[in-house]
């Protein structure tokens, strides 16, 4: 089982549209388990539309994190990708919990009683610097940062490589990291910004995720990319790049 | 001065959206100083297009709720409306701060400091339930609830109900509350929605913005609605309707 954590601290990053589409790439490879952390709880609307938020009250990320529900009691079953559901209430985390390490304790047990079951985890994070993200941080063997082209694109990268180092050290674990850009244009701006990614040292920049109205629609609409479009094939190339960063041995030998 | 929260602990639920024009509405009736505090900064990015993020990093509305910084400094002037900037930053205030209410007395102690200055306050919060947000429900005279009819409306309206009940006992204050129902449609889900709404007790609902794509390619282009427009009507109607409410008396007779 290898768990790929998408992150930026930033909203409208692009991090949800990036986790859902990933995910249903590496469900193709493997069964993958999606864990929904982010309050807004975008994936859980997305994978299950039907869903009443009364009915996750009491089974959701949030539970697990505190350790009142089991992971079997929080999975719903999909059929070919799981999701662990989010909710509102997962706002009044930092004030339930005193710190981020009993959370990440739980969570990292959680997901080794599962191991055996799922090849890849996706996990969604918020667009902040709470306590949950420092758990799905912790459980990382990658941590994918979706980068779009805002003026606010350097600094919040920035703000996450201190994130991810102070996990590291906190419980002495190194992580993978890469950007995956997302949304840029051909301008001058956007090269500069996609530049001075490329500068920041020892993170790989994979290929971009081309700017696609189809990816926004479909994903508004609760669908998956239509198999063989542009925007499928960048997801699904994705899905080779990642496992290549998590997971070298697993790739045939010459296969790319 | 009266002070006016724009909030919902739900993000897309039109809060940056409301400010902005609230403000804009508010701005010419009165001189207004709008206070962005939600990290993602969508007030900052419209009201200060051109503003570089590095050159905030040591004076916004992070720095001031932490004393820091006094208002003065924090300031951006502008024609008719100055503005608080906010910063990634402040993602990580949670931690920085023991709790919220060393950070309300300085936000409360600034913004008195600046009273005969301004008629109007506009602050935007995050969407979640952040110690910025407890300091922002402490200093209202009004909380303005913007209602999209998402799922997880009346839940987020809930959760947002107990946080200001929690700042009213914390601070033995009282606050007004109002719903503004944003992005309604005629369909049965959206009617269901407000129905519901307006049953929550003792809290008015104002009237409806109307779903409007020129609201939506206005804010994106960091441009005010267009003088005369429908939509800039909604805003106008609204600012009386926020003014009767938080200020009886400055109302003129039978002007309605």
């Amino acid at each position: 089982m290898k768990v790929v954590t998408v992150s930026n601290i930033k909203g409208g990053s692009a991090k949800s549209t990036t986790a859902i589409h990933l995910s249903e790439s590496l469900s193709r490879r493997g069964k993958t388990l999606v864990i929904d952390m982010d309050m807004q709880a975008d994936l859980t609307d997305f994978f299950l539309p039907n869903l009443s938020p009364d009915s996750v009250e009491d089974k959701n990320i949030m539970t697990l994190l505190l350790g009142k529900s089991s992971i079997s009691e929080v999975i719903i079953p999909g059929k070919e990708i799981d999701i662990i559901p989010s909710t509102l209430t997962l706002s009044k985390l930092v004030r339930i919990a005193s710190d981020s390490f009993f959370l990440s304790q739980q969570l990292k047990k959680a997901l080794e009683s599962v191991k055996s079951k799922y090849e890849y985890v996706v996990i969604d994070t918020p667009g902040s610097a709470k306590y949950e993200l420092t758990s799905a941080l912790y459980v990382a063997q990658l941590v994918l940062i979706p980068v779009t082209p805002s003026k606010w694109a350097i600094r919040a990268v920035n703000l996450l490589l201190d994130e991810i180092s102070q996990t590291e050290s906190l419980f002495s674990a190194k992580k993978e990291s890469a950007f995956l850009p997302c949304l840029f244009g051909a301008s001058k701006k956007h090269r500069d910004i996609l530049e001075r990614l490329k500068t920041i040292e020892e993170i790989p920049t994979l290929n971009e995720i081309p700017k696609s109205e189809s990816i926004k629609t479909k994903t508004e609409k609760n669908q998956f990319l239509k198999k063989g479009s542009n925007p499928w094939h960048a997801f699904d190339i994705l899905a080779d790049e990642v496992i290549k960063l998590i997971d070298p041995e697993s790739i045939f030998p010459f296969s790319g």
